[in-house]
């Protein structure tokens, strides 16, 4: 077993730490690393949570993590923020919401910013996360920033996806447009003392009631952040959706439909390193021009045969 | 040559949006529809707009295609916008825009929505921006609502990507957050009648600063849509941006290196597709569970020994 991944069994966070920043710099080790952890993964909960910035989610995950800790539970949460060009790091540090929790040995809280890695980060992000169950975190969660492609991707990892809304944010059409319907395991109305409210939970309504099948209906729940109103109801509903999972032949089918997605994903991931190093450094490959499309298929045929 | 690209090439408008309408449901012909419309490319100015929904592009477009319009040159605009999960198709339709330009054969404008084409809504979009240059549009531009991951993959194979501001929005934060910087080849502070427009201009003055280098200084102009203003220097900012791009020897660098990763692209999405092809229907595969990590590995090889 990796070193790595012995020190992570043995409970070293410092590993995790440093198995975490190896996976998002596509270091060498890395296959291996993840091989390694996911032979003493512990099945944690896979939580996630997306919404557009401004919906209140650091604080959301600040009270949930209370509320988790207070069950007797432990658990850790990867952080998704875009890269600044700049700084080459987070905007939106750990730093900023360890305060709360940065004496509990139970809360484990890293962001991830990754860019330029191969595999993406949405990759990365999933790797991550598989590394805090092999620590053997109880609730395993993930946030992101925004509705991109990319981070709806992040979700196709977790069990269950929560997605944050504001009253009057407009966020609804979003949902439309962005193809969240499809991730949604469960509506969050953050600030549901903001005016609006009742609106916004009629339509989440009509939209879950088209979308929902007959074993299982997407829940919605209304929480105030600020008044720690709500937290209680929606990790319970969390909770449901994971039995759900869990626990019923649609569930399974679903989990082993995410299932296979990864491996697919692991294996473009695999074809692609492997062709990259090949044309990188070509010096022919480098001085192409002409017809993008014939050169794809040309410089991907001679890798076939010659490139292994 | 495929029989859709020769009525391309003899300028039937109709076998245009068919050829579209092929590459985006990832048509079998759809690699040799692209290699025969490469082969009759007019090298039109490739031009993106992109920025936050609200910020006016729309109307913005509106008016750059009666200003290009004005000076004799016929240009194509390719509207992307997210798909609904309902509809399958585009949420704000070509319909709305058209009517303006309805009745001009100098201009055609194309909303694309694919989800779950194998290549993405980036390739797809860039393979129709590739048809409309090959039907011979001077200008063909490519419009983008917010700022994901795979608009701003859009922008790579531009030759002048605007990003589109209003005063007040918050956009500022957004540009640093989401990457836009490096994409941005000049900035549009729109509906510049606001209050406010002081401030975003200043800061974006100041961004512009530090990321410019001694050949090239990334323009900032102000428009009011709704009184069309601006639009002439905007046009104006956008042909020097070309000029530099096409007699300089940075701008040369840059669009090999913008080649580069488009056969790269183009190489992974032919990857994707044999790969997909390879596993879809193995029964054994659809049956796999365990370490995903090892799985992946396991049907790689699998594939590099039999899949070819």
């Amino acid at each position: 077993m990796h070193q790595v991944v012995e020190r992570i069994a043995n409970k070293d966070i410092r590993a995790l730490a440093r198995a975490i920043t190896l996976v998002e710099n596509d270091h060498e080790d890395k296959l291996q690393i993840m091989q390694d952890a996911y032979s003493i993964k512990k099945n944690g909960m896979f939580v996630g949570l997306t919404g557009s910035p401004g919906a209140g989610k650091s604080s959301l995950v600040n009270r949930l993590i209370s509320h988790i800790r207070a069950e007797g539970k432990t658990v850790a949460v990867i952080a998704v923020d875009p890269t600044s060009p700049f700084s080459g790091g987070a905007l939106l540090g750990d730093r900023v919401r360890m305060n709360e929790h940065f004496t509990d040995d139970g809360v484990y809280i890293r962001s991830m910013a990754t860019r330029g890695s191969l595999g993406g980060l949405s990759r990365a992000t999933k790797d991550a996360l598989r590394l805090c169950d092999a620590y053997g975190f109880d609730v395993v969660m993930v946030e992101t920033v925004g509705v991109g492609q990319s981070e709806l991707d992040i979700m196709k990892i977790v069990d269950t996806t929560a997605v944050v809304l504001t009253p009057n944010s407009g966020d609804v059409l979003q949902i439309f447009k962005a193809g969240i319907m499809e991730i949604a395991d469960l509506f969050v109305i953050n600030k549901a003392d903001l005016h609006g409210v009742g609106k916004l939970r009629a339509m989440l309504r009509e939209l879950v009631h088209i979308t929902s099948t007959d074993d299982h209906e997407t829940a919605i729940v209304k929480t105030i952040t600020t008044e720690n109103q709500g937290i209680d109801e929606l990790w319970e509903k969390i909770k449901e959706h994971h039995h759900y999972l869990y626990r019923t032949e649609a569930g399974k089918t679903r989990r082993h439909e995410q299932y296979q997605l990864e491996v697919l994903e692991l294996m473009r991931e695999e074809i692609w390193r492997d062709l990259h190093q090949y044309v990188r450094n070509n010096p022919v490959f480098n001085k192409e021009t002409g017809d993008p499309y014939r050169q794809a298929s040309y410089w991907y045929e001679k890798w076939k045969r010659e490139g292994r």
